[in-house]
């Protein structure tokens, strides 16, 4: 038996974890991409709880860094930024639930080399930026076109191949009044760049608004901690996903559970800050669902917590905190 | 002569600074207030440059805060807070333009006590918030409802009257795509709760979207800096201003110009990035309009640039630095 | 009647107040000039409460950088910066009293040109530094040698005069056990670089060890809020100040008091985090030796507490939080 | 062959890893442990490189902790907090230098429960500290004591289990001049309190003064990332460490290496600059011991590196950057 069955998901959705139809999102199908997590845009899906959703996924340059050759500076048009598929509309979905989305596979599409990362001015976690302004100059830009596949991963030199680790870099709902720039990362999901957003993992969203407005993109083939040059191989996909939704149990902020732990997830700035949030979350999860007292979750979180930074590079910086399920269950043994 | 007929707006603007057709902005007239900066809305106004607009702005919480028995966490409900008049559209506004916003005056309206200030969960800047999550308690709410008025200030106690220093709370343009809650300070302006935007000063804001729609509400009777507890003396006003458009300028970020200095506004966290956008951008209006060569005005702002901390509780924290005109205008003399 | 007369070091000194002794820290008297706030340095002076001291100070750079064609990197060898005079024994100063200094007088000395700022790699607060470390190159070296005098201040270039308007960069008490770089600002005062400290103030410094161990030295001639480039107008100076012992009267951080305003100083990162503890300490003030009750002393400077940013360049920053002596005093009113 | 034999330390060590003679550092030979990482300290060891040390740790309490009705407040006694064995004087260690220290085995010492944690008011990640300063309360105290055995870990509840998973939680070499308190971490090691630091990894640290003064102590049975609560599992143990002398490479921050990966260590303050220091050492560690061009080192690490939160609660938080070696390796693969 699979550890899914035994997942929130499962056990709290309304379709029970079980897939429903197939929804096909191609390229076609979804016509325009989207720049915003906002619930003015017009949903191009309405799908019930279970649905499996096919997406193709434009990398966050909409496919138009081809060569290295190519000035990003010149192509990368803020807030024209890392497109979305979606809003899909998740029927019955609420104010106060909670949409579940358990990640079955990422594929990369489209021609050769179709993995790219870049350097572009302003842009990263140890150059200035226009937040961390400074009065020295930025980094000359710099493309990398690379080779993505599944079986080899991205061809970086050749010595060096990085496995095929792939994620969905951006997933989220719409915010309940306001339209917020793809790039950003909040309570709602968006640009969290986290790696354990990843194939067999469910991701847990707050709904603020009726149908959830569902938004994902902006796949990566792989990332390090922090996405410090500030673009991960960024490559277009084939994303499938099943959606759920939970009634009844209200969550602040992203939540993430996986075949061994379960996460909480914060952004804001500083970091220290986006770990704090995380922290909290989690501890207010294993007090509410797992039946600790709060200061032995902080205290237990302290020998046993696992922080996993997604990036610092976005106008939120992400961070997760994790604990094993066999820890998080103790409470529940015999 | 004033310093105002020397000032960029009256140099460099459409109108030279020279008052147009005054608008009535009523209650009535505004309708709905806006909780958002959002080039969605439709404008309720459309002016030309040189356009004097008085308005009748709400406070913070739209004056729903009425004693002070009242339970802040009961009545106010986020994102809707922090009512703005607007959107004023106006005309010959293109993107790449600034508008300048010249503060004729800020009068206190309502009855007494028509000032509020007060302590809710999770907001201000010496308490727990959702940014910086804590696991210890909240304070207790607290509201304390004040006698305002312009010739004796604001009664705190039977010994301390605090004076009338109003100043616009929060305003800005819309951003190009966004819908940002008008909690929100950022580069197009919004809720950046400082001191300096009161009456006899120039505020510089960027244009994003054709016709500019300008927002505005939020003044405060007084304020110190940081608005520590969250919330300054809150209280609805009649405020006039009087627009321009200056076109062939455009700035990044907001600047202000008063009979004294020149500022230039950073709205970021942690507060220290907050101080570097706002540094850099006056390094690079002295560089551009001032004729000073980058590394001199580096060096010079550090003996003579003065930082004013507007709030540090708002998603982002607001940073104004300035330098004295005559600093400023050295290199012009002959 | 003066303000001093007054003020806490006044009423609650041993030698209330009244000048003592004068004694005279010339160069020669110094001897060796220290780099660390440290227990551990033998006393150059010892004086009773009153006492009136000369001292001799060097800039920051013991007078090494004397052309603008020197090299900073060849000459500036950290830990090896920012000499001090001292340590001062305080006759009857024990851990936990209390030491109160009164700056009477700052004066330039040596050859002209006897001013400087500079640029030096790694240092200042718009650049990369070993903290807010970056991959992108630092600026090119760059040195300033200025004349300074007190009637017209410091020539920044033809047009430009500078107002001398000279404080002490760095004071401070010794720490219990640590032997701290006089780089570094902490409870215990330390390079605060915070314009405040000036003529006509006196600053109140915790005492963790007998004697107290007073330092004192790098004075500016004239400073911005942060000292943005890293180096303020550095000059060598004579600095007069009056010191007195307030037994009782236990402290955390330095405190300020001049003839507007009472100040608590907090030094720390981020920005906001010094910012928090200069309020949070000046709230325990107000409550403990004003009056107030905590809660309002946090309402109340929510409305009229001024925030002096100190350095943004040095270890830890330096953030000032003030309010009026007339709004302090409020409750004492008959 | 282990990987040890391929580690930096065994390649390029004055004693080529090999294991030389041991030394007993009991409690008694120890004598007065030490809260300073100080070069004013007496040698309590001198050693030759490959000598292995048997050191006797205390908890960061002395042990003083022993029942869990004792109360934090009035037992810790700041800045007598966290006492280390050492200075341990390594022959031939000179400013420049690096020493490597391999740890060999850590276990648990003294009568049980010997393992402790605890909440005390002012220190802790998610509560407010002197330099997260609020105004709201802290937490009530609470200790818990609790049994540590290497076989079954620590025994949190009957339910629960932690495995025994110890490393040292500060270990460093002397500042050049500076004395610092042994509860923070900084570019010479420190208060670190990463839990990579365990047994069969390698950390490297810069070397100030003439034979290196090595202190630790501080060992943990289990920790969490970020050591939220302030205080892991601290225990008394009994630590085997072999050192080694490295001429000829000097680091700037701590290194660490074991058998998967290649680790810098940065610790300040924000997050992101404890971040950003350890991933700009660990580009410049690429760049000038593996053949990466810089650029390409920052784009790599931005897809494969690794970080890894130290603690969040010391005065510095610490974060380590890694990468595999597998990738570091391969511009060397034939």
């Amino acid at each position: 038996m699979s550890w899914f069955s035994e997942s929130i998901m499962a056990l709290r959705g309304v379709a029970k974890g079980i897939s429903g139809e197939t929804h096909s999102l191609t390229e076609q199908a979804q016509g325009e991409y989207h720049y915003l997590y906002s619930p003015y845009n017009k949903p191009v899906l309405t799908v019930d709880p279970g649905a499996v959703i096919v997406a193709e996924t434009h990398d966050a340059f909409y496919g138009k860094i081809q060569h290295e050759s190519d000035r990003p500076s010149e192509i990368i048009k803020f807030p024209f930024v890392n497109p979305q598929n979606g809003p899909i509309y998740i029927n019955g979905a609420e104010k106060g639930d909670t949409i579940a989305v358990y990640i079955k596979k990422i594929e990369p599409r489209g021609e050769q080399p179709r993995g790219t990362t870049l350097i572009q001015p302003g842009f990263g976690g140890l150059v200035p930026t226009p937040d961390t302004a400074m009065i020295t100059p930025p980094l000359p830009e710099l493309i990398r076109k690379l080779e993505v596949t599944v079986e080899r991963g991205t061809k970086w030199n050749e010595n060096l191949y990085l496995p095929y680790e792939p994620f969905i870099g951006t997933i989220g709902t719409s915010p309940e009044i306001e339209a917020i720039s793809s790039l950003v990362p909040d309570y709602y999901g968006g640009n969290m760049d986290l790696p354990d957003v990843a194939p067999d993992a469910v991701i847990y969203l707050p709904v603020s608004v009726e149908g959830a407005y569902l938004y994902l993109g902006d796949c990566h083939a792989t990332q390090g901690d922090g996405e410090i040059c500030g673009t991960a191989l960024e490559h277009p996909s084939v994303t499938t996903v099943q959606v759920d939704l939970i009634k009844g149990w209200s969550i602040k902020t992203p939540r993430l559970e996986n075949r061994t732990f379960y996460m909480s997830i914060g952004s804001t700035r500083p970091m220290e800050d986006a770990t704090r949030m995380a922290y909290l979350d989690l501890i207010h999860w294993l007090s509410k669902d797992f039946g600790f007292d709060e200061i032995d979750a902080y205290m237990l979180l302290t020998q046993v917590g696992r922080v996993r930074l997604g990036n610092m590079v976005d106008p939120k910086y992400t961070v997760g905190a994790s604990i094993q399920k066999t820890f998080a269950g103790a409470l529940r043994l015999p």
